[in-house]
């Protein structure tokens, strides 16, 4: 098992130790654990996400979500969080979601165009913001490019960087797919290499072992990858992605595995709002049952 | 009695509405009251204000009395920030203090200059910015325009300004002095009127009448004048100040008729941490007694 | 006695904490205290110090002197760097004096110009910056502006800030002179507050009492007078100056007590380079022979 | 034999002086040589090279290693620096990495893109800053607008610049490979005419003479060749790179013809943490033997 | 005597070196010395200096005069380099003076503000700037602030930067006045503190001793004064300036014992250009025959 870092281990300057002090200790169930409730699929998918839910399409239905959930954090775009949070401000932390795309046009050159800036952050009260990085894209110079504008103001700033670190791209394809080991673990060492604060990974699939770099190419299990995500992660926090809707047994041993691992916590949105409103929070309070297994100061 | 407004009414900006609720709801009593403890005497008065209690010329130790005891918030300068809010970042709100001035040339023409900028707050990850302006100083042109550029900021970065209004100079002193019931209540409606989005004045003595401008010579009850500030200062919130350090009961009583006038809360400095530790957090717990009857949605 | 903090506790980011370990660790006795040379009196005084030993007027002689005697650093002003320091670049660390004035011109409104950036001691490759803050002076708003800025810019580069805190003006020869325990004692905490890394002050002469504010007009023993000093400064670590050339019986006094009440190091100038060579490196190592008894990590 | 050039000779500005002086006169031997401990693998390979010695994905481990090793520098990309480097800030000379890239998407045009800034390098109290010049690369337009920025920045803030000099793209492959002396011989020469102050280069292998231009085509010995490439580069510095891990006598005996051919430094990653702890000590201490045999002032 | 330094010793940047090495090399006895003409006093003193030969008063007489009479080089402000250099542009090094001022407003906070840039002086083809610094005004503060940002430029562009350092002021008036030796010396070296790459100087009267500080209230004769003055401006070039027109022989003695200390040139405008052509060129002659007994590498 990996041990999670505390806040004072990671170097952070002043204002992103606070405000990742009140994520972590001051909201939720302030033991040093995170459920974040992501809320960018209107962008990211369309629509279509919300049919299993209508009311689901409705941001202050998701916003009352997270905050009746004990949240540590929503993730949403500019827009959202302009027309919606000051309803809620202060009431659960908003990380800004500081990137997005459709999923109209083709992914062959991956890449998540900024469309908000960390300056809005501020502006709105975030404590956090969110960037996708696509690891593995023939855009990566475009990509680090933005990437590391919102890493100085960030800085800059005292705001905790979040990356959305996805695999992806012709490459990752053809290398074991995006949810490989191999590829999940090359994304979260990426991230941290790359200044990350905390990130966002999908649970890695040691079994998808077909067109991988070796030692990836040998047996593991998931609690080993898991394992050597986080280590690889080192001092970047790691959030466990959900990821699409799955049967709740899968999800929640998916989220025991990552939390024994040394994550610091999960990020959950078509699991949790793809359903009935009270299904949802039944579903949050069996996550924040194994979150209340591994406190950290 | 007037009414203490909510945070809803104030036409805030998100980011200013989401920092002054997490600083009267995540915090203190969570009711919506606040209890500040200033540490700005180092700078104003210099180190003679820690004679009476040692251990208080220490940083840390106001930090770790300022976690104990349950305050809303810390207001200091940006040099103490730096060095010794790192420690505690998040656990209690941080009002960083814009400007500041030695007492050491003469107050003819205060100022109180700036050494610090709202982006230094957004980046040490306070809460909220502190202005000390001196109403009725004859440098009242340099002030103002000092005063605009941190009210423009901090509406840009949507920090929540508190400006500690003091009537001060030759002619604030010809006419019924600095804490006369007319000078603290013209200091309160300037601030209110220049855009504070919370104003510290001191309690009001409406028996000093000599010199001032009617109604002000007509006899107030201190009831009614504290009433009358918070009034003037209508949206803008109202912390009443402690100042020198004073009898306890005395002190109370001030504490509980600013409740009822309808302020937000109290700051005190030198009554809190010029007395031994355990002696301060009994007179906090005192203070706290009296703002848990005012509680605000 | 006080404690001296160690580098870990200032709350330095990363690049002032490894240009302060530079200076403390990998020069002079390399055991956490620090002996300066400054040699800025050139423009302060004029030549005229220069003629108890002419050599002295000599950049090159004094650098050398530097290099030979084992300082932790030399603080010059930004033209004899420009010619001197690259044949010695890396040898010795540089502070760079960024402002400095002749004393041609009263002294009413004492102000020190500045005259280089931070940016210029980036460029030299200097390990610290130095800053002259008259504290009492009328100018104290000019002062403060040129010191935030100085301030900033010293943050976002990563280079620790020393500030000669140097009370002056006519309210302080009023107070007791600039070198009353009153005096000296404001300043170091006023250079604390304004967010100085290293302080720069006068051994502190408690029988000036004259016009002082209580309580420091009751009898003090210097030693009770350097530790309450250090203590105002608490996370800024104290430099004592050796000032004007005196009896070395004295200064070596000066010293051991500065030591011992936790002061961080000397800045000796005249009383090192104002006699000859060889006199100078005996003196230096009777200095030394002090500072190796106060060792820290 | 070619003479290694001195800093005297090299026409750098002072701050770059100090910063080379610091790193060849003030760490590792103190003689003038250097061995420099690379970590860029996490990011450049993803952690598939920490597997040989698991222990190796904890920046922390390699930190202290280069410390217990006495290596004159570490060089990491901007994360691990943010993260790790302030815990020992200072003990070991710190060379941030500006760009770099994941070996996921195709090689063809290979560009290795900037994420951080000269900026980033001088917050961070670091000693150079590395650049990966991708010679040969039909890129080779963007890679040089990219460098001049960062050229110009070095320059400005007197912070020495190390590329890192490899020929890459379907070109070199074409013409001997990589690694031939005639790439090897092309990409220190245009290091230096691009300005560089150090290059690092790969161990030129005269016998790929396949494809490459006259006169390469002759036979050389392979001292004759490393001879040559610190004769191309001139007052640039050389640095020699391991490489992947290979025996150990190889490697010794290519440090030693390095160093024999007026080279100034190693710089070996792999070869020295993917073994156990002791191990990579004990391989250190002979690098460290032939270096000693070549000081210069 | 004082040994003139080399140009090689100066830590002067490359473009400062080569145009310095124009200047002393290319032109005039092409041997070290320098020989300059001003002609700045049509702005300083306004056209009352050029009644005495109304020749002087049209600046392309000025300009053939400085070619006829192998100068060094010609000070002019911007006006007159716009209307007339283009003409001879390149025939003789060109010293853009950046500030001037008339002298019709009083003198008591004297300040010469800028109208010209670095930049100009690019643009125009010039080998120097010169820039007139007003030592012990009490425009002092002013006077730093835009002599600051021309060193700053003047660094960036390679252009040597002349200062012409002048006491001035009441303070200056009390204590000797302008040319006593105290304050001839004390200018000479601020010139050289603040980062003068050149000093041009009044010849110091040691005579004028009311009022100066000791030691100058000493007896000292004209020889020892300059060497001293050379002295305090150690690596700062010294050139002494011709001043009013006086008598042959006193003006041609002051030459040979400032060139005997060391000074490396002359700077004489109204003793050349106010008699007639012959006459001029005359005197040029007998000033050249002095700095041929002074040639330096």
């Amino acid at each position: 098992m990996t041990t999670r870092p505390t806040l004072a281990q990671l170097g952070l300057n002043t204002g992103k130790k606070a405000r990742l002090h009140r994520i972590l200790h001051h909201h939720g169930l302030r033991n040093g654990t995170a459920l974040f409730l992501p809320y960018d699929q209107g962008l990211e998918h369309g629509p279509r996400d919300f049919f299993a839910n209508p009311a689901a399409s409705d941001p202050r239905y998701i916003l009352k979500l997270a905050i009746e959930g004990n949240f540590n954090g929503i993730a949403i775009q500019v827009g959202l969080a302009e027309k919606f949070y000051w309803e809620y401000a202060g009431e659960v932390p908003l990380i800004l979601k500081l990137n997005g795309k459709t999923d109209l046009p083709p992914d062959a050159e991956a890449l998540s165009p900024v469309h908000a800036s960390v300056a809005d952050a501020v502006r709105l009260g975030a404590d956090a913001v969110g960037y996708t990085l696509y690891v593995g894209t023939p855009a990566q110079e475009r990509d680090f490019a933005q990437y590391q504008e919102i890493r100085r103001d960030a800085h800059r700033y005292g705001m905790p960087l979040i990356v959305w670190a996805y695999p992806r791209g012709a490459a990752v394809e053809a290398k074991g797919g995006k949810d490989s080991f191999y590829a999940v673990d090359y994304a979260a060492r990426t991230a941290s290499e790359l200044g990350a604060d905390v990130v966002k990974v999908n649970f890695p699939r040691p079994e998808k072992r077909e067109g991988v770099k070796p030692p990836y190419d040998a047996e593991f299990t998931s609690q080993q990858a898991i394992e050597a995500v986080v280590r690889s992660a080192n001092r970047t926090l790691v959030l466990v992605s959900g990821g699409e809707k799955a049967g709740d047994e899968a999800m929640l041993e998916k989220a025991r595995q990552s939390m024994e691992a040394g994550a610091t916590g999960l990020i959950f949105g078509r699991n949790v709002w793809q359903r009935a409103h009270d299904e949802s929070l039944r579903f949050v309070s069996q996550l924040a049952e194994i979150l209340a297994k591994y406190p950290s100061t």
